[in-house]
């Protein structure tokens, strides 16, 4: 038996680094500026923890241009490397100089944001340069070193005279890369990317407009003054304690991240966990639109400061995609699949943490201000009910807090909804029956009828009602929901109280008779009903049962197999107790009969908003020709 | 000045390799069966040639499961490889054997479908397998070899006794990985990625049920027998010649594709080109439904037979990916960016060499059976005239198939429809006016009143239509589009006629005070207009102009800024030359006339859907009572 050793064949892996470390090509400057970053921020430590006597001042980060030599310069104020370290760091693919710096300051280093990982960040500036220099001076050496190497294994290395201390990269931007010389795209990089790093990124200068002295002539003209332009905010609102924030600082953060969004976020919640994982950041509500999916990827994802990606997928829960904001946590693992990270543990325990602080937060605010609360539930509501249905912990906290509101602008949670109700919506067989409309222009007149009687309707008209409803009634003793147009009113709650008809049973074998002979069968059930006599003479009405399961499969799935392809069924009611109705049945001539059950049902089906094209066309000629 | 060589350090790269090589841990089994159907071609290359004197035979490729012994086991009967080979091509990660053999048989190999590339796939094992084993014996050696891996860059190798050419891959698999050794699991992934590859992939064995002999008495027993469980098809239908396929075979290729699709296909089109780019595959046009997102990822790409993913965004025009089907082709690049790959000169000629084969396709459809293309025009114009709408060289070419149907079912090409509209749907300054309606049932009204001048109506209902008339009014000399209820019928067109009113100027004055007395100013502007007596007495309008605005800002931008947020505003067009507009001006209490102008507006509205909630209630309410 022979042992040996597995080889990786440089050469081979080399264009493979270049070409396939990063899907996009414009990551090289993100990877420069983390490493610019952390060697600045590992000479803040060791001066901070006394290792150096070297005078840490305010270092910042700077971007050049070189259009005319076709170059672009990422140059640091930070630790530097000697000869040794560039031969040791640089020549060594994937041998990463933050990892042994961590290890070596392992106890005081810890929470210093220090970002490098792999050390393989610095080839991926091979991706747009075919030539690459490094020009750098050690904070403990005299001695600068230059290295350079043409995005072959082969590179040369020598002294430099570089005076002040920190690395200064240079890139030879390859011709199908040029973009990058542009200094609008460098710009939109370093927004994209750097907008929230921890050290200052200058990139050119801009001129400021200086205030004018306060006893200056009406007519003077403000001074300017040429300054740096810096890109970043060093000091991002997550970064800091939320006891030393005020609202108006969450909501110029807000401005910050979103400068086209015009409107306020309804509130925030602040992220702020060390254990068992770090995550901090700060989630948004905003005002929602009708259209769900065009709220996602809001959610900004960053570690340590740099920003990583808008697809939060996986990580934040579905329902609460729809928010915006940003999280910042080295502990979730990037470039992984979907499905890797839904069976990450770690990343398990992260949305289960941000879904209780939403929950959390939702009910203080319930809590301290119901008022502003109530005002706030139909922008809120999307997310809440989302959540509810998709997530049985959410569901659970959300019995504190989730509003059901009337028709007339009442809201009440689940507990004060059975309570209001009880007396007067409970039916025959103890069942409390909730009424609800799905839209108050579109079931009106059933509304009317149901407010008539005494009976609280609830507004709900979120797509996915039908399926929260329907996970309410399985978990809940007791209780139905039962839309306004689902029966007539007298059967929605069903009583013990008989109605009495004004009609004979003879009468109304007759009259439904007659009825049948004219209307379609296969659309309409014709029903007799002893209403009250200045109820609706008729009215349509469809069964809540088909009608739930139906919808149930037009907003995804669940009900039952087939149901979405069913046609439309309605039930006729006629009411045998009022005139028209009698008038009809004591019609003599069948053509009059006809004409009058015709018009009557077109009338109905004008409150069920079913009348229409050349029907509706022809009922309005009729009419017209009635008016006059 | 120093030179050197930039060093890849093993130990730090391999852990590398083995996590982030793939995002998706499932990919190692794609991987290990490439291998195998690599060795297994350059096997049959290699006879093809007369290379050498084995016989190929009909080998297959075995996946096998040991559950209790935690293992899963890949065995081709392909080229196999000697000890010194194995050295050679395994233990130098990212060194390609495939690489080197296509060099070495330049020309011969070319279209032999060798897959691999940069020799890391194998590696992908340890995303999975703590220690990997591979038993292989080369064709052309008689001693096997056997090389063992626990996951470092530590190897064994030594002699074994495998009697039969080929190799055997065998992966201890993970704690935690072990989903891999489900049956379930495995075939899944086979079906997944390897259906169509081309060496027949045995994945255990089936019982099949044998044809009854035809003189078998009637209650005899079908016998089955066991025979192997191929997981593919090794010859799918896009890597056949169009000459040598049925459209029962298209179809039948469809149903493999997508064995959950009861629908069939409307068409297809064959994709085959080989210069400047190799591509083969089969785009199948779906019925559509109303919903174009859930239309997407349904095209899967692949690469030599091998399944790559479902998502060809940026490979297939946007409007394009709403169809379904299979493109293969080496030549696009994998792993990288959506706007790498739509800056990709490659991708870029496949993209519009696709579009070119699909409006090519539909023009012969049109040509060769135009009845047949009308009925299908409804299932397939989302996607035309989104594909005008978006590529300014389809929409060139769809001039010649883009259908406009009227409201009566008509189908008619622009240029076809210019002829025929020009006598009488040509405005006094020389404009083709083409009436259209949106919706049949919501306008039938106003389509019956266009009718009735002998007008046509196109029935133009996509969503994003008014884009499209927008780009044509644009494109077009002298051609306008109007729909139908943008004005009352004889100023859709305006001609050199003059209508005579039955009302003077002072009549008409008084009239349109009563009128604006009663109806709110803010939503309606009183027009008078001389119309036909049996005209509707009342109508209303929405003018062409700001309606598409507002509709064009509400499907994704384009229209004026700020539009889609405006109010609806309305014309009230009143008939000066209708009986009932005489008699309403000539009521003479204030109250009936009110009345009459009230109820006469609520049917105009009814005309337009714009009653509804309170108000049509009351209407209902007002309309059984005078019933009565």
């Amino acid at each position: 038996m022979a042992t040996g050793k597995i080889n990786v064949s440089v050469e081979n892996i080399f264009p493979l680094i270049k070409k396939f470390l990063y899907s996009d090509h414009e990551i090289f400057l993100r990877e420069l500026i983390s490493n610019a970053t952390d060697a600045t921020l590992k000479l803040k430590h060791l001066t901070d923890i006394g290792e150096t006597d070297v005078k840490y001042g305010n270092p910042v980060i700077e971007v050049k241009i070189d259009k005319e030599g076709k170059k672009l310069h990422v140059i640091d104020q930070g630790i530097g490397m000697t000869k040794e370290e560039v031969e040791k760091y640089i020549n060594e693919v994937a041998f990463s100089g933050a990892e042994e710096f961590l290890e070596k300051y392992k106890d005081s280093a810890k929470d210093s944001g220090i970002i490098g990982h792999f050390g393989l960040g610095f080839y991926s500036a091979f991706m747009v340069a075919n030539k690459v220099e490094i020009i750098t001076k050690s904070y403990q050496d005299d001695q600068a070193a230059h290295w350079v190497c043409e995005g072959t294994t082969d590179f040369t290395i020598e002294d430099a005279d570089k005076k002040e201390r920190g690395t200064e990269i240079i890139l030879h931007i390859n011709e199908e890369d040029e973009e990058f010389l542009e200094e609008n795209r460098i710009q939109e990089l370093l927004v994209k990317y750097n907008k929230f790093m921890p050290i200052p990124i200058k990139f050119g200068t801009k001129e400021e407009t200086l205030p004018l002295p306060e006893d200056a002539p009406e007519d003077a003209e403000a001074e300017t003054k040429t300054v740096d332009n810096i890109i970043n905010n060093p000091e991002p609102a997550w970064t800091k304690q939320p006891t030393d924030l005020e609202d108006k600082d969450y909501k110029s953060f807000y401005r910050e991240l979103y400068p086209m969004q015009f409107e306020e976020p309804l509130f925030h919640i602040h992220l702020n966990v060390d254990y068992p994982f770090n995550l901090t950041g700060i989630l948004y509500f905003p005002k929602m639109t009708q259209d769900m999916n065009i709220q996602k990827d809001k959610i900004q994802l960053y570690q340590n400061q740099v920003f990583v990606t808008d697809n939060v997928e996986g990580i934040v829960p579905e329902f609460l995609t729809m928010l915006r904001g940003v999280i910042d946590s080295p502990d979730i693992p990037l470039n992984v699949s979907r499905s890797y990270l839904q069976a990450d543990g770690a990343v398990k325990k992260i949305s289960s943490y941000i879904t209780r602080k939403v929950a959390d937060k939702l009910k203080s605010l319930f809590n301290n201000n119901r008022e502003d609360f109530e005002q706030k539930w139909n922008d809120i509501k999307i997310v809440i009910e989302y959540g509810m249905l998709s997530e049985d912990k959410f569901y659970e906290k959300a019995q504190k807090f989730a509003l059901y509101p009337t028709v007339d602008n009442e809201y009440y949670t689940f507990d004060e909804l059975q309570e209001k109700l009880k007396d007067n919506q409970t039916d025959k067989d103890g069942n409390l029956v909730v009424l609800y409309a799905s839209n108050q222009d579109e079931q009106h007149s059933y509304i009317d009828a149901a407010k008539a009687k005494g009976y609280k309707v609830l507004l709900l008209d979120s797509p996915i009602i039908s399926h929260l409803l329907q996970k309410m009634e399985g978990e809940k003793e007791k209780i139905s929901f039962v839309r306004v147009d689902s029966d007539q009113v007298d059967n929605l709650i069903k009583k013990d109280e008989e109605k009495i008809s004004k009609l004979s049973e003879e009468e109304k074998e007759k009259l439904k008779g007659d009825f049948e002979k004219v209307i379609p069968k296969e659309k309409y059930t014709v029903q007799m009903e002893a209403m009250d006599s200045d109820a609706a003479p008729l009215l349509i009405t469809q069964p809540e049962f088909m009608r739930r399961m139906k919808e149930m499969q037009q907003t995804g799935g669940g009900g039952m197999f087939g149901m979405g392809n069913m046609p439309e069924m309605y039930n006729l009611v006629v009411n045998t107790n009022h005139p028209l109705i009698s008038e009809i049945l004591n019609t003599k001539t069948e053509k009059k009969q006809e004409r009058l059950i015709k018009h009557s049902l077109d009338l109905a089906r004008l409150s069920q908003n079913l009348l229409k094209g050349e029907e509706l066309t022809n009922f309005v000629k009729r009419s017209f020709d009635m008016v006059k």
